[in-house]
């Protein structure tokens, strides 16, 4: 017997062989598409089911990609060829929600934006949000460690995660974590697992933090500045007067000129922006306001063309601005996103070393970056080509190659590789340049432990033979 | 060649055999006393004698018990027999604070008030507040992933972790976590060694994040209830009204007599506190007052009697009540002090088990809860004897009968053993309680992936043979 017949005989109408299902399967929101074909996709709806695939999985020696919404932006989440695909896109349910100890628990399926609708009604927010909320999963969240606009003052995903309930490689069940708010008995699993991606174990329930929700309006402020370096100072002063904005997105001249062509003048919110760069900052909470008036005279002072909106709706306009940025890049071919960070004090020299590697490559790099904590992201765009094909790579070489040198730049300037895509499959080649060989080699034998065939999403994270 | 011999040898001058020496890195400020005597203690001033302690030990399998101040209360850092005990007291240097990173890099020997005070002229601090934090080390609090009083608000020593540097039992360093906000390249490795008790490497260098001081004047409420139902009802009432103090202690009856009949009744802040449970507020930040007065009609309107203080030097006299909780109980006998976390909206019912287990065993049991986070500090004290035999154990059976119907309460409340102190010796026999057999065996692993001579703290955490 086969291992897709007992998954069928054991599983029934869940594991499907759809061609259609199977190459769906295959793709992630980087482009990226895994060679070959999987061997069936898994559409789980309990934890049982995920402990009966893994067990047969292990049985049979097969390899299990776990995936949840599919909006991955590292290639972490790709059926390889003949992989079992274990989606958890259909255990999406909120199991709990307790306003007095401030936490949820629930299902890896569910997604972030629908937990979000679900705590607002108690003043609660799970407060994780990446770009992606409105598709991607709690368990994907995790999954990546994923970050997002807020963390400088909201922190990131694992700062988020009380106990996770998780399958491991043998189909066993194991719990880690506690549903207080401090607990250190052992060790810190939950973190171990949080970031993971879907190489140690299968996150099949997730008991996750859910804080006050900030209240009152906010206030936005948009700012234009000649260029990039003195809008990087200018929110290295907002930093350094110890404001902190929710929100502080910095987009560079040349991601400004693709929004620009694509939202259309009448669209900026009435700012000059043909050039130079934008910083957009939005405060919340009860002092948002007095906060906003502080960073507005901080970015004057910066040499700034700023303006403050306390209403609704111009807000919306300026965060509009920076939203149309990935939409823009869209329209003008494939779209690497890159994810680097570096220690905020050296976020100038970072965007410095981004001009110098597109003038020396000649490929342009729009840039946005999260300015208050140093996250970069630096696209690639690659030209629509009806004549490309088929098996050609998604990124061409040259495009690696600046990426490349991007990569190593971030690393030199004391930053990382990935700030808060992971490193899937697209990263992998740079992981060890990080992470030096003794790390790297002992990370692979804590992959071992949980995992110890390496069935569990080979090819990520780590080179798939070694 | 002895181990002895080797390490005078390489490191000369920094081992001492000193009995004095020896005896005093046998306990900590659990009262816990480790059997025997240690074979040396070794004073490391750089990371390089260190790593040379570590090789050798290495090389000859002998343990090593890694120790800061020795302020720890689970006998984790308490010299066994025949161990090297590393003391990193004297690395303790600030290498850097960077005002625009919010971050600092120190030494693990630094004390967590040294590098506050050498924060604040920036407006920075660091926020984990163990309350020993005038006396212990920025490693041992990153070694149990300390808590504190401001955890509910401020968080805990694990999100105050950016980065590690650490030698492995074979010597060898390894560096590990980032300088940036925001970083998932591979496994958190830094999350995982925070909390580990040094069961796998030594902690020599420590990134902290080192984010903006709250600043402006605290508003402090005292608030007198009935009984320990009654305040822990009120504290809930406060998390419930989505407002977060700073700090929310609980303090029960038997407490509060301890306290009334060590500091008398003139230095209770003019509270009637003979009778009944006692919970402190204090607010901070620019919303200090309005919280305060908003906390402070919760709090009346849940039955306390209660007074709100703006002025500093009143506000002191209400902390002082909490802060003479130890004192005053240490006048009485040896205290062992419990740490049960619970989640909050069970905290009331811990009190009842307290209350329950107190009855039935005849041992008074004075608890002092973090009400923010559901952390209980319950007591036991046992009364000093003159005639006590020099070898009998320190904490006698009855006690830890009294303590162990007090864990499995906490663990049937969906709490934990230990919310900040850490597994040490003193836990140990519990820890696969809460963790089931799956996660125990797992932690050993890993434990074996850092340290596979199992030389680091044998004993710690896990029972020492099995």
């Amino acid at each position: 017997m086969t291992a897709l017949h007992r998954l069928q005989a054991e599983l029934g109408a869940i594991v499907s062989v759809d061609p259609g299902d199977l190459a769906a399967a295959r793709i992630d929101k980087s482009g990226w598409q895994a060679f070959g074909m999987p061997l069936a996709l898994v559409a789980a709806t309990s934890a049982l089911q995920v402990q009966t695939t893994l067990r047969i999985a292990s049985e049979f020696g097969v390899p299990v990609v776990t995936r949840g919404a599919g909006t991955g932006l590292a290639g972490g989440a790709c059926g390889t060829d003949g992989s079992i695909v274990l989606s958890l896109a259909g255990m999406n349910r909120i199991l709990e929600i307790r306003p007095q100890d401030e936490l949820a628990v629930v299902e890896p399926g569910v997604i972030n934006q629908d937990l979000n609708d679900a705590l607002a009604p108690h003043g609660l927010w799970f407060a994780p949000d990446p770009a992606s909320k409105a598709i991607s999963t709690i368990g994907g969240n995790i999954a990546t460690n994923a970050g997002g606009l807020l963390c400088a003052k909201y922190g990131v995903t694992r700062e988020a995660v009380l106990a996770l309930t998780v399958v491991l490689a043998d189909g066993s069940l194991l719990e880690m974590g506690h549903r207080s708010v401090k607990g250190v008995t052992g060790y810190d699993l939950t973190a171990l697992f949080t970031g993971s991606e879907g190489t140690l174990g299968v996150i099949v329930g997730a008991t996750v933090r859910t804080p006050a929700r900030p209240t009152g309006a906010v206030s936005t402020i948009g700012a234009v500045f000649a260029d990039v370096a003195s809008a990087a100072a200018a929110s290295a002063s907002i930093t350094a007067a110890r404001l902190r904005p929710a929100v502080m997105e910095l987009l560079d001249p040349s991601a400004l000129r693709a929004i620009a062509g694509y939202l259309g003048p009448d669209n900026m919110a009435g700012l000059p922006l043909g050039h130079g760069a934008f910083l957009l900052l939005q405060t919340d909470g009860p002092l948002a306001r007095v906060e906003a008036e502080a960073a507005l005279r901080i970015l004057r002072e910066a040499g700034g063309d700023a303006e403050l909106s306390t209403d609704r709706e111009s807000g919306e306009q300026l965060l509009a601005i920076r939203r149309a940025m990935h939409p823009a890049l869209a329209a003008q071919g494939e779209v690497l996103i890159e994810d680097v960070s570096v220690p905020r004090s050296r976020m100038a020299e970072m965007f410095e070393e981004i001009a110098r590697i597109s003038e020396r490559t000649g490929v342009t790099i729009p840039t946005v970056a999260h300015a208050g904590d140093g996250n970069l992201h630096p696209n690639f765009v690659i030209p629509f080509d009806p004549d490309k094909a088929a098996d050609a790579p998604l990124v061409p070489e040259h495009i690696w190659a600046a990426a490349d040198e991007l990569f190593r730049a971030a690393l030199a300037l004391g930053g990382t590789l990935t700030g808060e895509h992971g490193v899937g499959v697209l990263k992998q080649r740079w992981l060890i340049d990080e992470l030096g060989e003794t790390s790297f080699g002992l990370q692979r034998q804590l992959k071992a432990v949980f995992d110890p065939q390496g069935i569990l999403n080979p090819g990520v994270m780590f080179a798939a033979a070694k």
